[in-house]
């Protein structure tokens, strides 16, 4: 989980995801959306990839990515625990 | 949400977060439980305070750490919304 908190942690890798959510995509259409260089998006697809927040499917000449759940569904179960049992300090009574 | 997911990134932030899930701590009762100098964990919940996901609450001599469940609905939300999202591969068709 220290992997994918940290590459959360940045609003591009959070919005590659965003855009990863509504289709699958390649490293150039990723790139288009953003105003950064294509070396830098790929650092970022490094990050988010290692810390298993998205897979890699090479087709043909292209490398396909798409969003790998398992990870936010580690996250969401962690972060839910914590909204569910948080009220103690309304209930101490 | 990026000092958030850069603060819940460290294992030992994290223990200290489920720490306070079941009782608000001092400092010193939360470096109690760890086997890490003072400092080191007056540095975590310094990061903990500054991303707002643990409140301060000064005690006469004291000061008291409680979780803030905000930030971290704030993440629930965010992720949940992938997860609950996620399944489109298998619903493509």
């Amino acid at each position: 989980m220290n992997k994918a908190f940290k590459a959360l942690s940045d609003p591009t890798r959070r919005k590659i995801l965003e855009l990863l959510k509504d289709n699958d995509l390649t490293a150039g259409e990723i790139s288009e959306c953003f105003n950064i260089s294509k070396p830098s998006i790929s650092h970022h697809l490094n990050i988010l990839s290692n810390a298993e927040l998205v897979l890699r499917d090479k087709q043909g000449q292209h490398v396909i990515y798409s969003l790998n759940t398992t990870a936010l569904q580690d996250i969401l179960k962690w972060t839910f625990d914590f909204v569910e049992g948080g009220n103690k300090n309304e209930n101490k009574n």
